[in-house]
């Protein structure tokens, strides 16, 4: 004997989702009888809504209900400054910081070749366009501080040699709050290589 | 600007689940999307299926599809002895094993005061009625070695003191394969006290 088969087909349709094992799985399913009657009904149509609504923005590629995002399609924000980040959930991030006014362009990941990620396929070439079409001023590159990043920071930087485009970086350094004993030497490196000058005598 | 309406309410749900907070519900819902169609729909309908189709055994509290489950419809079993556990999944594990050939009882949960749980409300009472009506021979208490897995045990001793019932409780001890040098005092008491005559001189 072992489950009835709806708990069993909840089980493995939990598996499916990265990070959750059999355990795991076994729990939520079981958890998910005793949901309210409307936190099921809203988790099994957005399910689906995400599935069927869920679209990537023709202009930047990121998550959106339209066909252009909410972002794109502000004519408040500064359509002269593009953010490249990693993927659709950086977006949110630095949303929520809420000071950053231009433009986003979402890549499909990061250049590594051994995972097959080559430039081709990460969504550079829209961003080189979107360059030359629209009249950006900068494009901002806010990817993670890794091998990966940096190539990827680099390929885009070549590209772009000789167009008439400022390329900046985010700043890598220490984070707020940490403690500067359990800082790995790496990161030390690029605070000390970023270093600001503060004042001179 | 946050996710779109369908993933900001996909991510609500899964953030209703045991152990599953902001970040991992954002991860879950982002992944989602990228499920295959068929799984989508499966797990949609697996959601709803198991709040509309899964009711508790009249007889066991077992999760069952039907009226009465499959343990207790089996005529093959033995209904002289009872099982009785903390909860449904218990019931699945000892199925695992498989030389348990009996029928069970599950409770819900243990007795703990301090959390509500009374031997009122832990279906106690029908575990009761059970043995009294049909014809049983054998209780094997089987929760977990714990204050509230020992005190339920004990109220239900307490109970059948006098009925014409075997109460027994499943082995508590080393478990296989551990290291002595690792296991916690308490079961080394459990063991020792537990421990079986192998021969006499």
């Amino acid at each position: 004997m072992s489950y009835p088969n709806s708990i069993k087909n909840l089980i493995e349709c939990y598996k499916k989702l990265p990070g959750i094992g059999e355990k795991t799985a076994e729990r939520l399913a079981l958890a998910s009888i005793n949901l309210d009657e409307e936190i099921i009904n809203l988790f099994s149509k957005s399910l689906s809504d995400v599935k069927h609504k869920i679209k990537r923005c023709i202009k930047c590629n990121n998550l959106t209900e339209e066909d252009i995002c909410k972002i794109c399609d502000n004519p408040k924000r500064d359509h002269s400054v593009i953010c490249v980040v990693e993927e659709a959930k950086n977006v949110i991030v630095f949303e929520k910081v809420g000071s950053y006014n231009g433009i986003y362009h979402v890549l499909d990941g990061l250049i590594s070749p051994l995972n097959g990620k080559t430039p081709e396929n990460i969504n550079i070439t829209s961003l080189i366009k979107r360059i030359k079409d629209e009249n950006i001023k900068e494009v901002i590159i806010a990817v993670k501080p890794s091998i990966e990043g940096e190539t990827t920071a680099l390929y885009i930087l070549k590209i772009l040699e000789g167009s008439n485009v400022t390329v900046s970086k985010i700043a890598h350094g220490i984070p707020l709050g940490a403690e500067m004993d359990y800082i790995d030497p790496l990161t030390l490196e690029m605070a000390l290589e970023d270093r600001k000058k503060l004042y001179e005598y």
